[in-house]
């Protein structure tokens, strides 16, 4: 802990890089010299450019995609995106597979067939509480995507490969773990994340999609999707790098700072993998090792962003929660639906925190 | 000028008020003892419950507004708004009017052209370059609601009073001049606004809906917008306190800050009116009495937050855009579509700034 701030284990908004956070704190009444502050200055300013152009590039570097991926800021979260996928991919006739693994995965289900969208369910993990990630799914060849959630905050799975898809694009909601990991960007016509755990502050979901899966969009507009207002229209934004209108441009600010981060303190993300496994197995390896805390994801599906644990009793896990805020540990409650304990340890997450954690643990399980 | 910052007459994102901007950098590090940044805060817990609930009663004080009026932050800006008033208000057979006053009018009529939705334009001032703001319009009695976009940061014009309506309620777009000024709110079944110009941060759109606009969108979602995404629906903004998902808490925040400053610091919206009365008319007066300076609006029309004028050549206007510049005041270029010059003197630009304007502009037109 530094300078009276916690170790903070919440599931999102979530801990952000202290260096991020002393840059953007350093320079808010005067941005670069601007005589300004980075959220007075007009998005159509060659200096806020210069702040989109870099974020795109930095995305394209860091998951080493070309500019047949078009990345793009849009307001809403991952919800908006429940409906925008849809509305702008999925024509009279046409369908689209999706897996259920959870909260997330449903509410994503949901949106589309309250749209009256051609949907299959090709595979759900409710048998089992969404406990683990699906295996050996049999996926229609003609969907026009696959929608997987790639990391599930509130059941603490996450999907440690990608299915193959018989060709089909994966549209994955990353909202909860894009950039902890390398991936495979060919098996995917599209990504989504609002910034809020790995990125930045809430307020923009950063998108990225495939020039295919744009020109289905862009097809349809001229066909069965005309009235789709313009703010829902994915080439709104790509024709105007975002700024078709106002973006969250504190938002995408605060995005560039996170990915500068992880390109030059980090390293990029094969070493963001590196210390993510290292915080993660030293969590699950304690727990496993332990008596008294239990993990509740099956074991070849956890999670290395959420980590969920159960103790003996829900008095306990009450008590567990109020010990921990008071040494300065906060947001290890699990989610309101789900209750028990969870410790998000996404990017930001240093293992000086995760040790300050394990160390907790084994004091307050002693004590009982 | 203070910590080298510039007079900022950007007409959006634009000036915030100093101390919010101050307020904001001492406790980014660590939010009111939590030991974290508002940014990583979870948007579900009491000490964010506080900031909205704070934003909303502000809201209400300050426009003196009861529990009629639903306070609600949506993202996607005004641009959104365009889309989801027709969407959620207008059913088969039933129309709005629209008054045109320029660009931003304009657009929201073309985007509820493009729903297919049935709306009347009753008045329109494009025949005198959106110069002015009509009069003695005729409204229809059966049109669902009036929307008109009460400040035109474009072309310089504002509503100096509002029409009456027969009992239509009008819906304002106020993204330019919100809480600039007292408003007698018994006309307006909605205003909205997106936040960057007088509120706060762009990211975050504030919507103000009475009692029977939520409940005409209620009704027609048990029958003609069954299929319309929960993102677009105001109810679940209404019912969920803006929290169905994860909010843009930083633009929220910011605003929260903005309004406690109108309240504790100016006084309310009467001393507002007040102080941009003094700042516009000191500005007019001063180009009116020039020879070489030339106000762009009808007298009887202009705006109070944005100052559009005209030198006599471009060729002077660019020079003078660039010595102002060297002058440390910022964002007296016209908008790219109409060129000129164009000083934005919303709530937080202070008498100081204008005086210095004015002072820099005589010793310009002395020069030449």
């Amino acid at each position: 802990m530094t300078e009276n701030r916690i170790f903070n284990f919440n599931a999102g908004p979530s801990a952000l890089p202290l260096p991020v956070l002393k840059e953007i704190q350093e320079s808010f009444l005067n941005y670069k010299n601007s005589g300004m502050s980075l959220i007075e200055m007009s998005h159509r300013s060659a200096q806020f450019d210069e702040v989109v152009n870099d974020t795109v590039a930095r995305t394209r570097r860091l998951l080493n995609i070309d500019e047949k991926y078009h990345v793009l800021f849009i307001q809403g979260g991952a919800s908006l995106q429940f409906a925008m996928i849809p509305m702008n991919l999925l024509g009279v006739g046409s369908s689209a597979d999706y897996v259920n693994t959870g909260t997330w995965s449903t509410k994503a289900i949901k949106e589309a067939k309250l749209l009256e969208k051609k949907i299959n369910v090709v595979a759900s993990s409710e048998d089992k509480n969404f406990s683990y990630i699906p295996q050996n799914i049999k996926f229609n060849k003609d969907a026009k995507y696959v929608h997987i959630t790639s990391n599930n905050t509130i059941k603490g799975t996450q999907w440690h490969s990608f299915p193959d898809t018989n060709g089909v694009p994966i549209i994955s909601d990353m909202s909860s773990d894009i950039f902890s990991r390398p991936l495979e960007m060919e098996k995917f016509g599209m990504i989504y994340a609002g910034a809020q755990k790995n990125i930045g502050p809430a307020g923009v979901c950063l998108v990225i999609m495939r020039d295919d899966m744009l020109k289905l969009s862009e097809d349809l507009l001229q066909s069965e999707t005309k009235t789709l207002p313009n703010m829902l229209r994915y080439n709104t934004y790509s024709s105007q790098n975002s700024m078709y209108n106002t973006p969250n441009c504190f938002g995408i600010y605060a995005t560039q700072l996170v990915l500068k981060w992880l390109e030059e303190e980090v390293g990029g993300l094969a070493k963001m993998e590196a210390r993510n496994q290292e915080k993660g197995q030293m969590l699950y390896d304690f727990i496993d090792g332990s008596n008294f805390y239990r993990a509740t994801a099956e074991k070849e599906s956890r999670s290395l962003m959420n980590v969920t644990f159960r103790l003996p009793s829900e008095e306990l896990e009450k008590e567990f929660i109020g010990q921990a805020t008071k040494n300065g540990m906060g947001g290890l409650k699990g989610h309101r639906s789900v209750g028990g304990c969870r410790a998000s340890i996404y990017n930001a997450t240093t293992m000086e925190a995760v040790e300050a954690l394990i160390k907790f643990m084994k004091s307050f399980a002693t004590g009982k």
